[in-house]
């Protein structure tokens, strides 16, 4: 069984994008906004900004208390799009009630959407086009490229279908590209033939937020198992995070799997700063988001 | 075996749409775009042209000869999302060569696309908010609506991947909504897996173009097929149509199917019509596309 390491594999894209800004004389900003005080906010937040640290993209952070208006924060954000030296805008998720979630997310440029959230971002992923794909599911496409596995022809389940994780996903594995070219089947909590049909994936990815939900039995063996679920449950020994899937008994027969942490969770922020740069690129004019 | 008649589907659904526009004072207004001389776009043209003038919307049709400069069409298409006449804008497909389809679509604004092509509609779509939905997929979806065919936890089999049919598709029957809830397999030219697939779905939907692909060895007793298909193919008697779905032989042991002609293809100028009539009543103010 072969663990699928996404902190090595993370290091190696920052070291990558580290080497590539270092060329620029120009550098990339990312705009960080955070509505109110969730903590596992501000923990996300910290990591994104570390992450941007570490190689060479200026972070900016723009907190807003709980009670802001909504105009106020919708003109906030006209503002970061206008900006030059803002390339990516990122609004910190859940926001707390009472905001327009896609009002506000909808207002942000395209070209600086580096969550990949906004419907015409979404639209080009379905289309086949280039795109600033969302952060979680370029995730596990770039796990899968660098470990070989192959996807042409092969049957991919993906439990779950969120805007953010199992949608986009299916949309990208089903494309004319590498990784691509799978038979993609999406499956949700109203699928009736759920068990039976993760039992014939060469490749699984859990997606659902239930913790512990794949059991060695809905695993062909040899299958991939790739587990995006990030779920903090209490244990006898205090709160610790497990994924969708049953890792100690489901790793015993597949062929490759994602831990909990440390799979696909790490890669996450990685394609947030890939976003980064290439839109940092698009917008000076180093490269273009073409219609291919 | 119940035959799924999209002629009469159309018929009603073109009279309840004639309804509704004679109660407005203002009519809607659709701009059909042809490039060239193609026979089928001509054919295509006079279908639609006939199904606006059937229910009383105003169409308008813009013929440039087959070496117009893209850079005129663009301005063209411009002049047209600016004329409030115009509610609705088609630019027919597919385009004679060296002219950028996706530059000209994505020109279009996003209120008046009602071929549903502009990414931001298949985004919108994908995330499961309100869109102009591309004909072809909103035809089957109103199809399965109107025969109470079943869609919620069932297996949804989609064979083909295209940006105009299979993908949308997909991504419309696995959203929360009715038809949806389904679990959906999407196949193409590199599934390995495709017939064992096929067999299990309880309905499956051909979009490949592929004459008479699908067998009754592909097809589950008592399924639901769909067949997108319309193939132009030689027999004795001369050039007939074909769908993908080798109708006769399949016939017999499913619940339900679409004749090919008189299925799907109907519905499609149906949904133009309706997109065309939801166009205008959100540029009218009558109602939002909202973000539901």
């Amino acid at each position: 069984m072969k663990l699928l390491d996404g902190n090595s594999l993370k290091k190696e894209i920052l070291d990558s994008l580290r080497l590539k800004i270092s060329t620029y004389s120009a550098k990339p900003g990312l705009a960080v906004v955070l509505i109110g005080d969730n903590p596992a906010s501000h923990a996300y937040i910290k990591m994104k900004r570390k992450a941007c640290d570490l190689i060479g993209i200026r972070s900016f952070f723009y907190h807003f208390d709980l009670h802001v208006s909504q105009s106020k924060v919708l003109a906030f954000i006209e503002e970061l799009n206008q900006n030059p030296e803002v390339h990516g805008i990122l609004v910190q998720l859940p926001l707390p009630p009472g905001y327009d979630e896609q009002k506000i997310i909808q207002l942000i440029r395209p070209e600086k959407d580096v969550d990949g959230f906004h419907p015409i971002n979404l639209g080009r992923v379905l289309a086949g086009m280039d795109a600033l794909v969302p952060c979680t599911p370029a995730g596990v496409c770039a796990l899968l490229k660098a470990y070989h596995i192959q996807t042409e022809g092969k049957h991919v389940v993906i439990l779950g279908r969120s805007n953010i994780v199992g949608k986009p996903l299916a949309a990208l594995l089903m494309q004319k590209s590498n990784p691509g070219n799978a038979s993609v089947t999406v499956l949700h909590s109203k699928s009736h033939d759920l068990e039976s049909l993760c039992q014939q994936a060469d490749i699984l990815i859990a997606a659902i937020g239930q913790p512990l939900f794949v059991k060695p039995s809905m695993v062909k063996p040899g299958a991939t198992v790739i587990d995006v679920g990030i779920n903090r449950v209490e244990n006898s020994s205090g709160q610790v995070l497990v994924g969708d899937v049953d890792f100690d008994s489901v790793c015993q027969q597949c062929e490759a799997i994602t831990p909990v942490p440390g799979g696909v969770g790490p890669l996450t922020i990685a394609m947030l700063m890939q976003n980064t740069v290439k839109a940092f690129e698009s917008q000076m004019g180093f490269s273009s988001l073409s219609d291919a």
